[in-house]
């Protein structure tokens, strides 16, 4: 049964449960949840009155929410938020726009692992229809970061941007982004392995599935990223983005 | 249209075509395909007579199949083996067993990776009923791990077990297991970070959602895992599985 609930409504775990402004029934103690947040922590964890719950304030510090009021239609807690959020990575994630159902996932994977720059751009292999997706908009967008930052216990939302051309943006924007960084590009035939943990901010950037084509490698290589491997392995985007950003850093 | 039919029937890539045996309709070089290879050969890969597809013997090397025939049907293929599959990971993963749809997910994952011994085992924090779930019956493993080994370009299948008691396979049979390995045990509370780059055979042990109550962590412990964490952000298990492995090796 709550399984199944989990399962349905609950892409992610809500390890933090995030407060916004607008929550706020008082000045600054008291909030009261309606919503999914309020579903959550009834049929989920499962919380009676006094329980404590882990919080954040949106863009702010986190700390523990105590549950005073618990019906069928609010939650009432109050909060205080007195510890930082976990460090974010020092990492430019520029990543090829993958499939809608794919993006969905990685966005909310990227945001837990505490990436705060997203940047999707065009590459030959991108389906163009990609860039009509529903799950490019910005609300969209920011409910599967938001799954992330839950799930990390972090509050801090990161931001994407687009690049709908290839060429102007790796060669104009790109060498600027890269500036002040090491630059990898994950490019599954090159023989230099993924380095282990790089003490310095990296850009990381991602290709689409069946990878760049050689003249992108060539113009990225230009804009100063250094082609490296996980191995023969071909691996899912979905894996691959976890699988580096443990390694790097 | 093609996006909707791959996400629909096909939760991964094909990156090799698997024959089976069964599939020779000669004397080792002629295979004959139906269903969801033939179904994926002909609508995503979209191919044609004469071209040449990325096979894998089951259990053998891995090649190429020359398309002769290909109808709506049947496709049949001359195939030849002549190289080797990537080399295994030298890890025993040890995985408190998951809710069954993480568990498929990380089945295909950790068969992508090249892990060939998967022992499912039970912690206060797993429900019974996962036990109970179809995924676990042999068929579902078993096509769970072969779409990793077709996203990988691998054949050889690894080995599931499964231990429904905690107790008895910590205290009796986990430390035979880890005997000649370096042992680990992902523990988000340790304040020892996962090692990288490991050059040594590990045994990696991985918690339930919710992680391992201090009663399981000391059993581990004395059984000779050391608890090491990848920061204090909770992830996923979906990513804390690549993470660790392409951390370690």
């Amino acid at each position: 049964m709550i399984k199944n609930i989990r399962n349905f409504i609950f892409d992610s775990d809500m390890n933090l449960i995030l407060i916004f402004k607008e929550d706020f029934i008082d000045e600054g103690r008291r909030v009261c949840l309606t919503g999914r947040r309020h579903e959550h922590v009834l049929k989920i964890h499962r919380a009676s009155i006094g329980d404590r719950l882990a919080v954040g304030l949106y863009g702010g510090g986190i700390g523990v929410g105590k549950i005073v009021e618990l019906d069928e239609n609010t939650l009432i807690m109050d909060v205080i938020f007195d510890r930082k959020v976990p460090g974010a990575l020092p990492l430019t994630l520029v990543m090829a726009l993958p499939r809608p159902i794919v993006l969905k996932r990685v966005l909310s994977t990227v945001s837990a692992f505490g990436v705060k720059r997203i940047v999707l751009f065009h590459a030959r292999r991108v389906e163009k229809s990609f860039w009509k997706s529903p799950a490019l908009r910005e609300e969209n967008l920011t409910h599967q970061l938001i799954l992330g930052l839950e799930q990390a216990r972090d509050t801090i939302l990161p931001k994407v941007e687009m690049r709908t051309a290839f060429k102007p943006f790796v060669e104009d924007e790109l060498p600027g982004i890269i500036g002040g960084t090491r630059a990898f590009v994950a490019h599954p035939e090159s023989k230099r392995k993924c380095p282990y943990n790089v003490d310095h901010p990296v850009t990381l950037v991602i290709g689409p599935e069946g990878g760049f084509i050689p003249y992108e490698i060539e113009k990225l290589q230009k804009a100063g990223c250094i082609p490296v491997s996980l191995g023969e392995r071909i691996l899912r985007v979905e894996s691959v983005i976890p699988a580096l950003l443990s390694r790097i850093f």
